[in-house]
């Protein structure tokens, strides 16, 4: 039904990138340009983290705690350093501290945050399964294993804190002694809630859960670190964000930042959950040092399913205030943020954000939301692709089907009658996510959900829907909307140097983490200098060619880092003109650019190519004339304010009756893009984000048993989706509203595609039951929808009492 | 008699350096600060190149002409490409090309230059013993050096050329068919010559050789290059003089400069020998760029004694005309340069500047010197430490040796006459060197020769001499007198960064071969930030962290070097008052720099450390301010003109007439210094310089048999002296003529220390003997003071006909 292969930017004129370019230029940006990072993925070029292999490389083995939640009584290390190829063991006496938080203002507002930051090694007591208690380095990772086996700790067991309402419920059971469960709490409120509900003609309530579950990218962690002989220098490969980790390794090692040098690796995922330093990366670059030689960490997938963050378990309770026309008056929220033992280094902004962005695209008069930072005996939570705003959808999107339902609306038409619409803007209902106002400027929801619609032909799913049902069949729809944040982090660096050969190099401080930003790059340059895109090459991730940078994630590097790139470009420009008029005797007024060259406005003959400016402009001329030498420029991009794309989730899904396992008949996500940079790169990623969306909504969830034991360590339990289950996903992109603040208008797509599907995958499962029942968890994982099934039929076996959990109100898994 | 341990810089005032700082300021720039570069080397700590070892290094062997000159019938390399281990045998039909020279005019002048420029490999005719034919790549050095046993060549014999004399005299034999043997032709000439010898009441003459010898550092060569997956770009640590080698390798390898990482290791000496591209550099990053991995090259000693540069081999015809007091009219003078096979990069400086330095630091009313740059079938020359300054003030003193003996004037005297005074100045003939005006603009020669003369008690060693030869023995005195030059190349670039830790570190554009230049840009930082020096960290040699540098050649980087970073250093200053204002609420004026801190004026409670300074202005606070995160600045220091430092050495020898051993007995060399930065490694600088002088003056020389064979290949045939037979050295240093060129008014000190030193032994050999022979030739070996001492013993022996010819006027060995 949507042409896959339409390209809604491609032919699309460029205002504002390039307009200093004439009627007759090569556009490259708004086109499907191949995605360059694939070459060197394709071909087994790329290098990733376990590829680096250094001479005299030892290797780093974690032992961690088999126990949720016990005091250490004690470690012996001492048949582990006996065994041969033992280099060192280390534990928390060897190397205490923690990691620390990034500095963003929170300490201020939480001046204890820091004691709630996670230790490198467990020291008097163990608060999750899977928390680091000492470290073995050898001579091969088989003999740290080895060793590891021999390391001996005795543990007291305490009571394990597992449930985020009750931990705050009972006080009896701390994680720290000195802090309640609460780690945090934040509240968010605007206009006269307690009024808007006493005047209101209805009232809908309801709890909501998401289950925890994460990012599970195709590599997983690692670390090399790399002793510099004579100094105190340290090369460091596999965390990222080179200068966030560059930082706080420098702070925690008490190094200088110039003593640690973050290096390029390639990234088999990142979603987030990868992003930052961890206590790994900390105790693998520290034997390093210590030892002299090079140390190697490599993350088996049990220790990924237990250490690396998980994320997204938050329960809503949450009450919104309609008039008598379906138009929200007001909206409430508790929200529980299980956020498991510690606070990792970039938190607490996920829950700020979670708080934050939960009206999302509707007009809400009056808001009032508090979020519980709650402590538990889980591993520690942390940022995964849309965090906060996946939860948040699905629990205001639930909560607008059940105020459809009661207040006799039909869940489009309750939807239409609040998004914001151009009217509505500027919308800044005067509330602060991450310290700065939100302020959503551009665009049209309900326009955007006409279209989508339309698109799907949604009229006819509905009528298809109920065509089936009355034969019997278990077929419904879903819609979930939905509003991003994107852009989030200030600024971002980048460089762009001409070599006398014609090549490009393109510095950045972005990440290049698998979501193209090279490709994204390269076509903005190429643009501005009309140039193959092919010409060009990014480097990114290391800390020496690119003194400062901020890094990829809030969907922000198009914008940031694109913006940054774009600036160095022109001013790359601006220096080749100056060069290039004295060159060519000719005034600066009169050039242009015209295929890599400096030319001569009308007078093709007279041009310099870019590479020949670079080649003339050498050391020796460039510093006589107190220049500087080469061609080319660095620039920073500032942008204080985030974008906001929006878009819908439309689903059609049909169960079967008699298993449960259910098929997705229609899937079309769209998103408003401002402007799209790369409209098959978009797509790549937008349609990626619905698949982890689906993974999150119908089959990934980390569960613990009694004792905070995980459950789910292995992709037997932790259900994964592979290609088999995911339905084609049909795609809309719109370019209506490009966001005054950037000059591509571009809103950052890195994440939109995720949002809403819990939302409409749910919606879609209750219209195909049409049973009244409510789900108000994800993932409606299938055992969930098989119990569903069998209730339909009475008396056809005993409903199993966690699917029966999972359909009720307030409780979680 | 000179107290070694009085440091004439420490305590002095430092005006210029440091203008800004008040009487009470800490002082580091003129005291004798402990080098840091030693720490790290006596604590095995320092990385030299074959120190690396990558995981999956292969290593690369070359093979080697084994003849002076002939054609290549065929090279083959089957039995070799068969042999187990090997990974790759390369020639020239895989990798033709040449090293190109450096862009600094010469091409202009002599447009065929690059016909004669060294290739990779031998393609069709071998041109010197040592000459690469072709190189194995293998997994270990010890299976290369089997393989390269097995590459078969085939010869066909041409006729050597080896005296660069008959090489030109006799066209028949050329290295290159489509050129003589003079590669270059280079004159230099100003005032009426041919008017002053009409006119002249005296004219002396002679012809004087300097022996082939040259740098014999420790460390040998070698390089390890490193791909980098998934892009073009290749790592290599090696070469000396980071920037200049990145260009010449991307530019051989056609590659972008931005691919080509030069990285840092320690220099187990360079003295000019090692610096530059080899083709030795190409061979091994081309190998490793196509098979992927890292392979390693470390040179033997005999291969660095035959393909390493040598240098040094002139011979000089010259003439003086004097008037009746023993003035200097004119100077004329012939110099056959014997080149060797090819012409190194960074040639014909060294010939370039022979030629101009021969009038030194005498007054000389009218010049002409013709060099001819002579092509021979040895191993090509190059600069090593001093290079044309060294033969030529051999030459030129001992023509004014021969004159007094000739006009009746002692040796000290004809100087006195002749040598440049302040009232000179500004002393510009009217001739360049290097492209640039000849001007010596601060000193008086005669002065400083005064001082040097009542240092040593001159009077005394004369009085002692006489006494000593009327008693038989063979004790004598000589002088030498030299002007350098220093400072070549234009510019240099230096960065400073405070670390919030309070470590400073210092990025240069100079390389740190040796020569303290780490101590020194350490005490020049220190004194503008007032923190110790330990605390500051200096970065050199790699192109990712100092994208535009210079390198350490030509005495230049305490002058350029530390002009950039002193300029950086104050740069930061006034970016730390600029912050501190705002913080401390002050006004700018108000700030001064006290103890590593900005501090308002008479207010020590109102201060910040740079490091707090540092620490407040990151990312975020910069960025959202406009400004660069982070305390530091880069600089550049353009310098246009040489310095011109002097200096006096004195020798008293003593011949043993039994054995024609020898013994210095006293030593003595002077410098004016213009200003030092570091008494005590400008001392150890000299002093240093000076024993390679001795080296030169009575060992080291390659000697060739009649078919161009090298007959000095290990150090049991080339004789390099030991600490045994070195003298203690005394050392006067003046700081009484700084140059106003620079904020220091320092003069470049890394090569003046050898300059006269062969001149000085000649002339004390001659005065020991007293026999009315004349060294014309160094080194006066071991074997001719034997052969002298016979002479003077009628009937005794049969002179051996090497040391007669080596007497003899016009011939060299």
């Amino acid at each position: 039904m949507i042409d896959e292969n339409a390209m809604p930017g491609a032919g699309l004129s460029t205002p504002g990138a390039s307009g200093g370019l004439g009627a007759s230029a090569k556009r490259y940006v708004g086109q499907p340009v191949k995605r360059r990072e694939d070459a060197k993925l394709l071909r087994g070029e790329a290098r990733f983290v376990d590829d680096i292999d250094l001479h005299q490389q030892l290797h780093l083995v974690v032992v961690r705690s088999s126990e949720a939640h016990a005091r250490l009584v004690s470690v012996n290390t001492e048949a582990a350093r006996r065994t041969p190829g033992v280099r060192m063991v280390i534990t928390a006496a060897d190397l205490p501290g923690r990691i620390p938080l990034e500095q963003i203002g929170y300490h201020d507002v939480y001046p204890w945050i820091e004691d709630l930051t996670h230790p490198i090694f467990a020291a008097d007591r163990v608060r999750y399964v899977g928390q680091p208690v000492a470290a073995i380095v050898a001579d091969s990772p088989y003999l740290a294993e080895d060793a590891a086996a021999r390391i001996e700790i005795a543990y007291d067991l305490l009571s394990p804190v597992l449930d985020p309402q009750e931990a705050l419920a009972d006080d009896t059971v701390r994680l720290f002694d000195d802090h309640t469960n609460e780690a945090l709490r934040i509240e968010k409120t605007y206009g006269d809630t307690p009024g808007a509900f006493e005047g209101a003609a209805h009232v809908v309530t309801g709890t909501y859960t998401v289950g925890r579950h994460s990012g599970v990218p195709m590599e997983t962690r690692g670390c090399v670190a790399q002793p510099e002989p004579g100094c105190r220098g340290v090369n460091i490969w596999g965390p990222v964000h080179a200068h966030d980790c560059q930082r706080i390794i420098a702070n925690v090692l008490q190094l200088s930042l110039a003593d640690v040098h973050m290096r390029h690796t390639a990234i088999g995922g990142n979603f987030g959950v990868k992003g930052g330093v961890f206590p790994e990366h900390i105790m693998t670059a520290w034997a390093a040092l210590q030892l002299g030689r090079p140390v190697k960490w490599t993350e088996d997938r049990l220790e990924h399913m237990v250490a690396t963050s998980h994320a997204r378990e938050q329960v809503y309770e949450m009450s919104a205030a309609f008039d008598a026309d379906g138009r929200l008056l007001a909206l409430t929220d508790e929200i529980w943020d299980n956020h498991g033992a510690f606070l990792r280094q970039a938190e607490p902004l996920v829950s700020d954000i979670t708080v934050g962005m939960v009206p999302g695209p509707y007009r809400v008069p009056a808001y009032s939301g508090v979020l519980h930072v709650v402590l538990s005996n889980k591993t520690p939570s942390a940022a995964y692709r849309a965090p906060g705003r996946y939860e948040g959808t699905f629990a205001r999107e639930r909560l607008l089907d059940q105020a459809a339902h009661q207040i006799g609306l039909s869940p489009v038409e309750i939807r239409r009658r609040n998004l914001l619409t151009s009217a509505d803007l500027p919308y800044e209902p005067g509330m602060e996510i991450c310290f700065e106002p939100y302020h959503f400027d551009s665009g049209d929801v309900v326009d955007h959900l006409d279209k989508a619609l339309a698109a799907a032909d949604f009229d006819q799913w509905e009528k298809e829907a109920v065509e089936l049902r009355a034969q019997g069949r278990l077929v419904g729809n879903g819609v979930g909307i939905l509003m991003d944040k994107a852009g989030l982090g200030l600024y971002e660096t980048g460089a762009v140097d001409v070599d006398p050969s014609g090549r490009v190099r393109v510095r950045t401080g972005a990440s290049s983490v698998g979501q193209g930003i090279e490709t994204v790059l390269a076509q903005i340059v190429a643009e501005e200098f009309q140039v193959d895109p092919e010409l060009i090459d990014i480097v990114h991730g290391d800390t020496d060619l690119i003194p400062d940078g901020v890094g990829s994630w809030s969907s922000r590097s198009t914008v940031l880092a694109g913006g940054a790139a774009r600036q160095a470009a022109l001013d790359t420009i601006d220096k080749a003109k100056r060069l290039a008029a004295d060159m060519l005797e000719a005034s600066i007024d009169d050039l242009v650019v015209s295929d890599g060259s400096i030319m001569v406005a009308g007078s093709a003959d007279s041009r310099l190519s870019l590479a020949e400016i670079a080649g003339r402009w050498d050391g020796w001329s460039a510093r006589l004339a107190g220049d500087e030498p080469g061609l080319g420029a660095q620039a920073v991009y500032v942008d204080s304010h985030m974008n906001y794309p929006y878009g819908v989730t439309l689903v059609q899904l049909e169960v079967d009756p008699a298993t449960g396992g259910h098929t997705i008949r229609r899937f079309l996500t769209t998103t408003e893009a401002g402007r799209a940079i790369n409209p098959m790169t978009t797509r790549g990623q937008v349609i990626g984000a619905a698949i982890q969306g689906i993974g999150g909504a119908l089959y990934e969830e980390f569960l613990y048993d009694d004792s905070g034991q995980p459950m789910c360590t292995s992709f037997m339990d932790y259900l994964l989706p592979g290609a088999q289950e995911m339905p084609d996903v049909d795609f809309l992109m719109t370019e209506d509203a490009p966001t005054p603040n950037n000059p591509f208008g571009a809103k950052g797509l890195g994440e939109v595609g995720l949002i809403a599907v819990g939302a409409s995958i749910a919606s879609a499962v209750d219209d195909a039951f049409s049973d009244g029942q409510v789900v108000r968890k994800v993932p409606v994982a299938p055992e969930t929808l098989w119990h569903r099934a069998l209730d339909r039929r009475p008396n056809v076996g005993v409903p199993h009492p966690r699917a029966l959990e999972v359909v009720a109100e307030g409780s979680h898994g």
